[in-house]
């Protein structure tokens, strides 16, 4: 009976690495769509949520089902409790994805990134992904260090962030407003993704060192 | 033991109320912090979070002991669940309350919302505080029917949403690119505050009725 206990730990340990991985494609193909203005790519990752949504209630029906029949205490608990919080996570990341993926359809066919701000969401999907994979990571192999880099690469995020708002305050933004609109969401929700992805590695390190984590506001 | 056991469920209830309660109190403070300049008040929203994550903090710690001791099923187990989720959703409130008080912030001495734009805030100000007073009641009586008046609120926010990007799409908007993007994330810091009062009801809705929740992504 315990053994097949942490056999089912192990298992949903498995689903979040697979969850991680889903919302870090559904990202990488939401930023190609809104480079792209690829209007079907762009419905692949709004139909997709579904899927990431499945995968959150299996886990959290797997989660409940060990709670209740188990009743665990100390670190089983907390695994457990972590595993939770982090699908809650994982599944709003997904949810972000779908609005860059809507951004994108709703100005097709005309490109929602002005040609000079190509560069920045280049590389903001690019840091996306590289969190994203750097989360599963962590979670795979409960790696505290992996967790220390993920958050290096956040700090890159809100450069990025900042570098997109000098763009819309420069003098001579020639986009108009609609544009500017565009821009000021499309920056929030990479940065709300990329703040997600570092929320489910420091449950990770919580978990591991057993040190609270800062229930700090997400700036 | 039985009895004790359903005790702590009304108290851990009666906790979710408060917790709303809070959070309304929070977003009420930062749209007066936000209309009125209010740098005092706005402070008090910012540093009040942490309150507001504690009360996170004791509830998700109750149902944890909760479901460690009593292996709960059905709807006893449905109803924990429940809880778990509306404590994630009303911590996202406060924080977004707290992205609030801390554009008021941001902008003093000056005033983040130029002046022809103040009703649109305070009728989302209003709207706010209407929904999270309903959402406590749909919560502390269960009240299946007070929840679709929350989502007729919702959808005017929505409305006001959209006529703050009205304003911001006329012509002659004359208030600079900075303005423009605060008036955009205060748009969508309302939205979203909405948004999770809704998912807060549809979970107590869900839980009275049975009825599987839909989980679509918030538009």
């Amino acid at each position: 009976m315990r053994q097949h206990y942490h056999e089912e730990l192990d298992d949903i340990n498995n689903c979040l690495v697979e969850m991680a991985n889903s919302v870090g494609s559904a990202m990488s193909k939401a930023t190609t769509s809104l480079l792209d203005a690829d209007i079907e790519l762009a419905n692949l990752v709004i139909e997709g949520d579904e899927g990431i949504d499945a995968r959150r209630e299996n886990i959290e029906q797997r989660c409940f089902t060990l709670l209740a029949r188990q009743a665990p205490v100390a670190t089983d608990l907390r695994t457990i409790t972590a595993a939770m919080r982090m699908i809650s996570d994982l599944e709003r990341m997904g949810d972000l994805a779908v609005h860059v993926a809507k951004l994108a359809r709703m100005r097709f066919p005309e490109h929602t990134v002005p040609q000079e701000l190509r560069p920045i969401f280049l590389e903001a999907g690019h840091v996306a992904e590289s969190l994203v994979a750097q989360t599963a990571t962590v979670i795979a192999k409960l790696d505290v260090e992996a967790a220390a880099v993920l958050e290096a690469d956040d700090d890159l995020m809100d450069q990025l962030h900042r570098q997109l708002f000098s763009e819309l305050l420069s003098k001579d933004w020639p986009h108009g407003m609609e544009a500017a609109i565009d821009i000021t969401l499309l920056g929030r929700y990479y940065e709300r993704f990329a703040d997600h992805a570092v929320s489910v590695a420091r449950r990770v390190v919580f978990l591991v060192t057993g040190e609270r984590e800062m229930h700090a506001v997400h700036e």
